[in-house]
C-alpha cells in the first residue's frame, strides 16, 4: 500500500513549528500503530511535539486518531447513565476504591478502567490485586454484564481500546517524552472517550507527589482535557486537588485497600472521605442523577456495592488482607508540630519497600508500604512513631529510610503548617 | 555489563536544556554504536539536540566520541605533508576531481575520502564511477600505498572509520534530524580527523543549491568546524562560497568528469578553474608547501597525476565516457539576459534525469544530467538552447522540465544579474 505522507515530512513540519494537519495526524498515528512508521521516527516526532507543542486543533486530531486506532465501547443500552473518574496519580490516592461502589450505589453505572503503577505512584489494579482471588482482566461482555448487574466495575483496559496509546505510551516511557501536556491529555482522554462513559470527572493532582508540580501546569492540563471531553460529547469536569502531602494515612497496595474499607464502613481519614464525597457529587451531577452520596455512604449501601463488585471479579471480600513479614518504625526526632510531610518522599519510600515497580515487568508486594501515624498539622513528641514501614524484604528498610530523609519538618509547638486547601479549583 | 548512565536521563537532560557532561556524551555515543541505546532513544536525543542545541564543549565531546568509535588512520610516515578538502555539497561541484591531482602534483599527499550523492547534490564517488573500471573501495593498505606512490587518492571511507557516524547518519536521515549545525559539524569533522589528514580546507556552500541557505548559517557551521579541526591538531580553514547557481556548465556524473578533464587540460569554465585554484592555494598553505598551482596546472603535471590516480584505482583514463541515450533541449523563451539560474532547480532536474538517487539503495545513471549553454549574466536569444538534458530514460524529461519551471529569469537586454562573489569569505 502506498502511503499518503512520508514520516520524515511530518517530523520536520513539527520540528520547524508548522501546524500539523488533521490528515497528517490521522495518518501518522495510524501508520505508527500498524508499523509503517518506525519507533525511531515516532520518538523524534514526540520529542518535537514535547518541545514545540501542539495547538488545540492538533491535540483534538491526535486524540481522535488514537480513539480511531481501536474499538469504542457503548453503554448506552444500560438502564442508567454512566460516569467515570480519572486521577492523574498521587501518593496514597485510593479514592477509586470507595468512590466506584459509592457512585454505583447512587444509581450511576461506573465503567472504571484503571492502570498499574509505575514509579512512586501506585496503580488501582495493583491495590485491588491485594484482595485474594480478585482479577483485573474482564472481556467487554463481562464488563457490560457486571455494569448491568452490579453497577460498577474496576478493570484493566482491554487491548482493543486505543492500541495506539498503548504503543505510544511504552515508547514515551523510554524516550524521555512523557512530560508533555498534549501527549498526556490525549493519552488519558482517548481511553476515556473510547471507553464510552457519558460523564467524566478528572482529579488533576498538584504538588510534589504529583506529575504536575505547579498549579499553572495542572490548570493547563485540566483545561485541555475538559475541552477534549466536551468536544467528544462527554460531560467533563476537573478538580485540581492538593498532592503536596499523601492522601490519607497509607501508601501501599493492601494498606490502601484497608483504608478504603474503613471509608466504606463509615470511618477513614477525613481527607479521603471528603475527596471521595466531592468527586461523587461531581460524578452524579455530570450524570444528571440527584442523590446524596453522604447518606448513601452512611447507609452501608456503598459497602454492599463494594462486596458485589469484588465478588463479581472473583475476589473474596471477607478474606483477610495480606500483612507484611516485617515492619519498622520511623520516630519523631523532636517535640513540636509536623508542618511538612512530603508526598514524593513517602511515595518513594513505599515504592522502595516493594509497593511499586521500577520496570513494567516487575512484581509488586501486596503488603508493602508506609502507614502514617501523624499528618500535617499534628503535634508530635520526640521518640514517638511518625510512621511504620511495611515490607516482606527487610533489606529494603534502609533505602526507604533514605528516601524519607528531608521529607518532613517538625517545627516548634504553636507553628502552623504551610498547607493549602485540599480542593484547589474546579474547571468545567 | 552494567551501564554508568540511563539513556532516558541523558535524553531528558538535553530536553530540559541541561548541559550534557563529557562522560554522558562519550557514553551515549559509544552505547548507541554497540546497541545498548536503542534507535528510538537516540532519535529522541537527536531531536532534542537539534531543537535545544549543543555548546562548543558538547560539540567537541560529541566529535571526540565519534572518532573514538573507530580506527584512526596515520599518514605521518609519508615523505610529504597531507591535506584534504571537504565540500558541504552543491550542484555541479566537481572541484574534488581536478583539485586532488593538482595538489598531489604540487607535492602534498591528498587522502580524499568521499561519499555518494543523495537527493539533488551529486557525490564524488558517483561521478568517478562513470569512468570504466574505476573502483571506490580501497583497503587502508591500498590507500596508504597509493598515497606514497601517486600522491593522491579519492575513495570511500572504510567501515572502520567513525562507525558511530555511519549509524547516526542513517538514523538522522529518516528522523528529520539532519539539519543541525552541531550534528553536521561533528559528522564531517569526526571523519576528517579520524582519516588522519594534517591539514583541511572546508568549502562551505551558501545558497539555494546548498544545505545552508543563508550566509549566517554557513558561517556558524564553518566556524564550528574550524574550531573542531584546530582543537584536534588539524590545520583547518574554511571558504564560504556561492551556491545560488550551479558551478560550471554541467551537473551529472559523466558530464562533470568531462568538465574536470577540460580543467586539467588547461580549459574549463572560469568559475570551476578559479575555485579549484583558490582551494589548491589554501591546501598548500595549510600543508606548508610553497608551490604555484596555476603553473602546475598549465604544465600538464596535474593531468599526469589524474591519469595515475585513475589507473591506480582500476580505471581506464583513455576510455570514452558514457553518453546518454537521449537528449532534449530547453530553449530560451525570450531575448535578453539570463539574470538568475537557480542551483536547486538545476540540481533537481539532474537528479530526476537519473544523475542522483532518491534512496541510498538506488542506482545512478553515469550519463544523465544537465549541460548548461548559458550562465548567469549571459545574453540569450529566444529559441536558442539554454541547456541540454541528458538521460537514458526519456520518460523522465517531463519531470526534469517541471523542476526547471521558475528556475531561471530572463530580463531585458542591459539588465544586470543579481549575483554575489564566488568566494564570499575565508574563515580560519
Amino acid at each position: 500500500m502506498s502511503e499518503p505522507f512520508a514520516a520524515v515530512d511530518v517530523i520536520t513540519a513539527k520540528r520547524d513549528r508548522t501546524r500539523l494537519t488533521d490528515e497528517q495526524i490521522a495518518w501518522v498515528v495510524d501508520a505508527y500503530t500498524r508499523g509503517a512508521v518506525a519507533d525511531e521516527q515516532m520518538s523524534a516526532l514526540l520529542m518535537a511535539i514535547l518541545l514545540n507543542g501542539m495547538d488545540a486543533a492538533e491535540i483534538s486530531a491526535w486524540t481522535t486518531a488514537m480513539i480511531a486506532s481501536g474499538e469504542r465501547l457503548d453503554f448506552s443500552g444500560l438502564d442508567r447513565p454512566t460516569a467515570d473518574k480519572h486521577s492523574t496519580g498521587g501518593v496514597g490516592d485510593k479514592i477509586t476504591l470507595p468512590l466506584t461502589p459509592l457512585v454505583a450505589a447512587c444509581g450511576v453505572a461506573v465503567p472504571q478502567l484503571s492502570g498499574r503503577g509505575l514509579g512512586h505512584t501506585g496503580g488501582t489494579l495493583d491495590k485491588l490485586e491485594a484482595i485474594p482471588g480478585w482479577r483485573a482482566s474482564l472481556s467487554n461482555d463481562e464488563m457490560h454484564r457486571q455494569l448491568a448487574e452490579v453497577g460498577g466495575v474496576i478493570c484493566a483496559a482491554g487491548s482493543g481500546l486505543a492500541p495506539a496509546d498503548r504503543k505510544l505510551y511504552a515508547l514515551r516511557d523510554v524516550t524521555g517524552t512523557v512530560e508533555s501536556v498534549p501527549l498526556i491529555a490525549s493519552s488519558i482522554m482517548s481511553k476515556k472517550i473510547a471507553e464510552g462513559t457519558g460523564a467524566l470527572v478528572l482529579d488533576v493532582k498538584v504538588g510534589t507527589g504529583a506529575f504536575m508540580k505547579t498549579e499553572a501546569e495542572a490548570r493547563v492540563l485540566a483545561e485541555t482535557m475538559v475541552r477534549l471531553g466536551g468536544d467528544a460529547g462527554v460531560r467533563t469536569v476537573a478538580l485540581l486537588t492538593d498532592m503536596s502531602t499523601p492522601l490519607g494515612l497509607t501508601a501501599g497496595n493492601g494498606l490502601e485497600v484497608r483504608e478504603a474499607l474503613e471509608v466504606l464502613a463509615g470511618g477513614g481519614p477525613p481527607d479521603v472521605v471528603r475527596l471521595t464525597l466531592e468527586l461523587a457529587r461531581e460524578m452524579l451531577e455530570a450524570a444528571g442523577v440527584d442523590a446524596d452520596p453522604e447518606a448513601v455512604l452512611a447507609s452501608g449501601r456503598a459497602m454492599d456495592s463494594w462486596r458485589a463488585l469484588i465478588a463479581a471479579q472473583g475476589g473474596d471480600p471477607d478474606a483477610p488482607l495480606p500483612t507484611a513479614r516485617e515492619t519498622q518504625q520511623v520516630l519523631a526526632p523532636a517535640d513540636g508540630v509536623l508542618v511538612r510531610l512530603d508526598a514524593m518522599a513517602v511515595g518513594q519510600a513505599a515504592w522502595r519497600l516493594g509497593a511499586g515497580r521500577a520496570r513494567k515487568e516487575d512484581d509488586v508486594q501486596a503488603a508493602a508500604g508506609v502507614e502514617l501515624h501523624a499528618t500535617v498539622g499534628a503535634p508530635v513528641r520526640a521518640g514517638e512513631a511518625l510512621m511504620t514501614l511495611h515490607t516482606d524484604t527487610p533489606e529494603r528498610f534502609s533505602t526507604a529510610v533514605a528516601a524519607l530523609e528531608g521529607g518532613f519538618d517538625i517545627a516548634p509547638e504553636g507553628s502552623r503548617p504551610d498547607r493549602g486547601p485540599l480542593v484547589i479549583d474546579r474547571i468545567a
